[in-house]
């Protein structure tokens, strides 16, 4: 049970989203622009991918779960694949590309201060652009946020992760922006 | 030097906003109505040393000096005690439920799973609402994401503190969310 009283039972960031819908909407507009805008040189998939990534290294059941269905759901694979790159990227068949900037998104996600030159320098070899780090580094930082909204709260989750992946794709339909946190 | 070339020198997280307005205004929107909104009970002071003292946690330098100087003009302080809260916020004379507030972002600092319902149940015997609780969550949850977003691109920052105290009186009138990204 959550911590406060949410006045709702919505599972995960959308109880304390409707709860408090002036920050809600601030952070779904954060989540539109940095996961689901296609004026992006980053795949929808991939960005999902760095943030189910992140909360899975923050141990967020919810955030890695709704995130992880929705790479699932753009990269058309199974959710073995998913759950092999939460568990060691290295050795999946992503890009080398992908892989550099899932490296630069587990050192954010330890703390700022953890991102290397020589991460950097690899990721930029590998092609990737100045734009797409930016978006890495704030979607793995952004992420920090959102996992700890979700669990700081204690709020509840779903345990069947089917349910995840049955609401991926009206989500990729949908994105973020439009989410009524009124209802 | 930052990482990637962020076309401008501003300082500190003011770069990478300039570099990208969208995210930008997204983050200075959830910066004005969690900071600088005076539909709150707690105080401005009481938000932005939440935020200075998440940020000292985090060892960022430019987030903790922005925040902490603004604490310091809201609390008519000086900076000795906003220094003495980020060290050791219980040996100082700051109320018991700011106090308790800060435990609970410290918690969160470290990751969401980090807060106890005791720590919660302390805060609400001392006074805190649900909704300051969950501001305080999500105010110290949102500078997990600044401090990473300012530390993982290795942006510069001033390093003489006056310059962040001299700002603080501007920032304090003008706000986050009018912040023009485009100059």
């Amino acid at each position: 049970m959550a911590f406060i009283n949410l006045q709702n039972d919505l599972p995960g960031i959308r109880g304390p989203m409707q709860y408090s819908p002036e920050t809600g909407e601030a952070l779904n507009e954060l989540a539109e622009i940095l996961l689901h805008d296609d004026n992006n040189t980053l795949s929808r998939g991939e960005r999902e991918m760095i943030g189910a990534y992140v909360s899975s290294q923050n141990d967020c059941f919810y955030c890695q779960n709704v995130h992880g269905a929705l790479a699932q759901y753009y990269f058309e694979c199974d959710m073995q694949l998913i759950d092999d790159i939460k568990k060691d990227y290295e050795s999946t068949s992503i890009s080398p590309k992908l892989k550099a900037l899932l490296s630069i998104a587990g050192s954010v996600q330890k703390g700022g201060r953890h991102v290397t030159p020589a991460q950097i320098e690899h990721a930029k070899n590998l092609g990737a652009t100045d734009k797409e780090i930016h978006d890495t580094v704030l979607i793995a930082a952004a992420f920090c946020m959102f996992n700890r909204y979700v669990d700081g709260l204690n709020t509840w989750a779903p345990q069947d992760r089917n349910v995840y992946v049955e609401r991926a794709a009206m989500r990729a339909k949908e994105g973020y922006a439009n989410i009524d946190l009124n209802k």
